[in-house]
């Protein structure tokens, strides 16, 4: 995807050139190829520079559309016709730190209460102490709480009623949603990498959209996508002290009651409901239509309309049964022993 | 209960005629008659307006003190003598649209540090950055972090500690409470109702009351009730990151460690001690001077001066012997495969 | 150890005799004798005061460099010789209320928006909003994004990227340290004690010290120690909404996913992987380079290395060995009903 520059600045040209340089790596193709985006392997599109670790041969399945890939050096001969090969002895760590280098997040710091590059519409109500920064946009009728802080390019459409001391960055937010009070929208994923000196961050180059009347308690955490966006579906209901990782897909009307949590790349459907505490592993599907128990801890994928519960979850039948069952053989041997 | 004007307004008298017309309901009873509060079926008082979708002839048992009730036609003929019908379609739904009609919260908006109409005490000591909204009074030698928000008509009371980014809405305060940076008191409880667009919020028009001397952490989050109050008992002491529902009633002197999670309208006994991330689910009853194991879910009542723990919860000692009967089992079978 | 007073103020010569007259302990030993920390029995230095509450007989067994020990009047005899005794009926509550007045925390108060007494680097990077307090230092190209609030006498090191929002008392701040929106460093440990009226909080004495290149991710929260320190170690990556307690001591390069939490006295070995909401009790100790699957609920030391999960947690195997024997027997005896 492509990095929006909304959100994110790059200095000067970004060419395959640059990338070869950053990241350190000898480029098989035109230096002057210029990009404007980074992405996973499998879903890298026009313009964006991805990164290979499997085996050589695997290197075929990549997505035909990225312009450069990072791979060691056997596997170079391996990519799709037209992707050019950026040979290095870490893709991986060298994506992160290239990429980090050429597209940096526009700082959450403000000298001035109201950026003259900002767009506030006349109707809406900013409270005293909110930070509006540059080429940020706020709709007719929004309501602002006191110490909130737009970020850098941020848009907010019309009738939303946000608390105070909300943070959002690189984030798209529709009409009528409402941010309680300690909202953060937008603040880096959670990536890490080994490095030799030890643990890194991954740069998280994506953003946050939020649909039209979707509403999210206190203190709750949306992560901005990876390379992709994560998007909450329009009247999705998050309650306090939620967090939504990366590049989650959250549908419509979800409810999501306190401490849920959703890891990195889920995908939840419309209408699953979500009992308080529960905890999905990245990349798992939650089907439309799904309910999880309070406390279920989920690490793979759920079937349309199920109710599922426990850690791991199953299906909550089959986890009562088995609490219950339990429960009469521990009972029973008590009188023998 | 009454919706207490200090956190919420209403324009104009409140009648059943105008809440017939915005619930678009057949008023049985005399549109004239000025009503004050909105309440659960079982709980209504004098002058409140309460809903009911159960079993037409369950409609005898609401509460006789209710002014009105939101009922379909064939449960109206039900109610019990004096308390005037609204007949509709989706009485819960059109009780949530109509009362939020009718009650709005005081926005937590404000365009100058302190309202004219905020009473501080002298001896207050008030950081640079903080807002106190309109109608909110703060007493003798309460400290007050930067950037905190004390919401319209809240009240504080003396020898308060509160942190920095703080923000308070419809609550009452007591004298010689902590609140540590970040917590979030009396924002709209977690309500959601499927409508025919999706889903929507039901409003909520509660308060929350801290007692004397109560201490809460770093970013915990405690909403108000919905139609009733949340309450926090004398000096309870409840660490970083828990969340309080609405209508909770906690009691005096109960701990809650780090992450601890009571759903909406339990009750929590005096005394008890909540290890980290226990959980409880809506409508329970946890007894006085009980305790329940880190991580405890606990989905039923539990008696007065028990140990319970697990998911969901069970006296410790039955969970502890089935997990070392559990252990067994299958360490037994081992050598036999 | 000796209470920082960058952090905590005392009112003139800090002696036993003060300590006696404020425990309202009879003390055997020379009134004048200054003394600067408070400590637990087993780890007091000299210049502490500490507390003994065990058999008489087990008096012996506290640290000999212990300036003072709190004790009921049949361990006095028992103490260590050169160990002072404040002999009282309550030694651990006196030894907290006394504590807490001899030393008090600099409060989180400011009536400005740079105190006089800071010194912030001239290419440091403050944005509107922010506060800091007395004697705090913030270092070179650090950015600090609106309405953080750094406390008195903290401590922060160069290339730091700090968020909106955040607030930080009581701690040293490495260099390359990310602290994202919404971060709370530094507060008040959980610390409870019943009291004649009920429970009180206990005192937190200690700092909060995070290395450098730490990440710590929004609306976390790291609490200062009770008598000795907590700390991050270099490299360390913290996801949303975590939890560090009191005493804990993190090492380098761990990775803690959302929710993690760490309960007081933890230690927590190099290169650890967290999972998403693993909890740690109190005092266990999580070998170096060990995982915890996600909703561990660790509740013992775990070695060097080992992958472990479940509530209570155990080696990963027997865990999910467990469960599945567990889903065999019960769906066995299905078709048998």
């Amino acid at each position: 995807m492509p990095v929006d520059s909304r959100f994110f600045a790059s200095e000067g040209a970004v060419t395959l050139g640059r990338w070869a340089e950053l990241a350190g790596a000898d480029l098989v193709g035109d230096p002057k190829i210029e990009v404007r985006g980074v992405a996973s392997a499998s879903s890298a599109g026009r313009g964006d520079v991805c990164f290979f670790e499997g085996k050589p041969v695997d290197a075929a399945k990549i997505s035909p559309d990225a312009a450069a890939c990072l791979v060691k050096s056997e596997a170079a001969e391996h990519l799709p016709a037209g992707v050019a090969a950026l040979i290095c002895e870490a893709p991986k760590l060298m994506h992160a730190r290239a990429g980090g280098e050429i597209f940096k997040v526009r700082p959450l710091v403000a000298s001035e209460a109201f950026s003259p590059d900002a767009q506030i519409h006349d109707s809406a109500e900013i409270s005293i102490g909110v930070v509006v920064c540059a080429g940020a946009a706020i709709g007719e009728r929004t309501q602002i709480g006191p110490g909130t802080v737009i970020g850098p390019g941020v848009q907010i459409g019309r009738d939303c009623v946000i608390g105070s001391h909300v943070s959002i960055e690189c984030a798209l937010i529709g009409d009528g949603v409402k941010l309680a009070s300690g909202v953060r929208i937008g603040q880096a994923g959670f990536g890490v990498i080994g490095g030799p000196e030890g643990a890194e961050d991954i740069p998280q180059f994506g953003r946050v959209i939020i649909q039209d009347k979707v509403t999210i308690g206190s203190n709750s955490t949306v992560d901005r996508g990876a390379f992709d966006d994560t998007i909450i579906g329009e009247r999705t209901k998050i309650d306090n002290l939620c967090h939504i990782g990366h590049n989650v897909v959250v549908g419509r009307s979800v409810a999501i009651a306190a401490y849920g949590g959703i890891s990195g790349s889920c995908w939840i459907g419309d209408g699953a409901r979500l009992g308080g505490r529960a905890g999905v592993a990245d990349h798992v599907r939650i089907g439309v239509g799904s309910s999880l128990a309070a406390g279920a801890g989920v690490f793979r994928d759920i079937p349309d309309g199920e109710t599922w519960g426990g850690t791991p979850a199953r299906p909550l039948r089959d986890y009562m049964r088995e609490i219950a069952w339990l429960s009469k053989q521990t009972k029973k041997r008590k009188p023998a022993q």
